[in-house]
């Protein structure tokens, strides 16, 4: 099989929109997603979200076939593409749902999205990892850490500081795997969030 | 007193990173600081780094004197004034090293350091909020909150669906201001961080 991480485009927001909630599903939070296709396409490819340099997207496609088109869409990224060896073939129930070159049999199998974060001790910037996902019938096959090591290449190709993203506590499984990744956990750092209301008095208060 | 929040430029650089240094002696962290001058200034006042679209400061200007000098930089943001009654005048043993304006008596007490994340359930950016500090002798007068809450108002503004930053779990007087803003604690999460040796390994894999 062949598998190829390139940078999204918006005609990939329907696959990508299917995947967040498919994600919701998996962390049994869809009462929280409220994303849409259009919502998605305003927010990710709007002309200010220069890749690298805010919102950016890796899509990863699979094909049993070498890939052929050609999808260098921005000329700070060049597509990577790896042959991975499986035991068994992978049967993909939503196959027809997710393909994006029905010639050549291409159909996506997952996606990270991050954007630039800041260290002021480092005076450098950094990656923050929002999403990584990876398809159901596509996990445990090497996928996520080869979308999760583009993005540290990309990180040193920049001369960036860091890679961060958040794990939830009782996920021991994510635990090791981004351990034996080289990441560390910060075990005394707590996220605060402001959002709903409580964010939107400040929009009226003096 | 009089208080003035506005966005930061690159000729306040030299004072950021006083502040900056400050913060790491505070946090006993000196040893992992390594940010200059040179480094803050090209990496937070690049041609990419747009107000609100990418790193973003605000920095807070005190003065005895009403503000007459105009400060706006940017038609995105207009300097936000207020007038702040104190019970005893402030001794600052260091105005000198801050002084911005010696004509008018104005010195900066402090800043905060903040930039968009993304959320896809909401399909919204936010604002994320990497260091918010005030100079030892303007503690515990409500500056803190006038800084969390410029942000939050911005991100209002724009449309924002979130404002989140991190807090040490034993820094209960931090957590309980936070919580009276308005803010939830993500007792779950945990932050992962590639850094250093581990992210530079990357750079040479495969």
């Amino acid at each position: 099989m062949f598998a190829r991480i390139r940078l999204a485009t918006p005609s990939d927001v329907p696959h990508i929109h299917k995947m967040i909630h498919q994600m919701a599903v998996f962390e049994r939070l869809t009462h929280l997603c409220s994303a849409t296709e259009n919502s998605l396409s305003s927010t990710l490819f709007s002309p200010t979200t220069k890749p690298f340099h805010s919102f950016t997207i890796f899509l990863l496609e699979v094909s049993p076939n070498p890939f052929t088109d050609s999808v260098i869409t921005d000329p700070s990224f060049t597509p990577v593409v790896k042959v991975v060896h499986l035991d068994l073939p992978i049967d993909d129930p939503e196959k027809e749902t997710f393909t994006t070159n029905a010639v050549n049999d291409v159909s996506v199998a997952g996606f990270v999205l991050f954007f630039p974060n800041y260290s002021t001790f480092l005076a450098k910037p950094g990656f923050y990892i929002e999403d990584l996902f990876v398809r159901d019938c596509f996990r445990r096959k090497g996928f996520g850490k080869m979308l999760l090591s583009t993005v540290a290449k990309q990180a040193v190709k920049m001369g960036y500081g860091r890679v961060e993203w958040v794990v939830l506590d009782w996920n021991v499984n994510a635990i090791k795997f981004y351990e034996e990744m080289g990441a560390k956990i910060l075990h005394e750092w707590r996220v605060c969030r402001l959002t709903g209301d409580a964010l939107e008095a400040y929009g009226i208060a003096d």
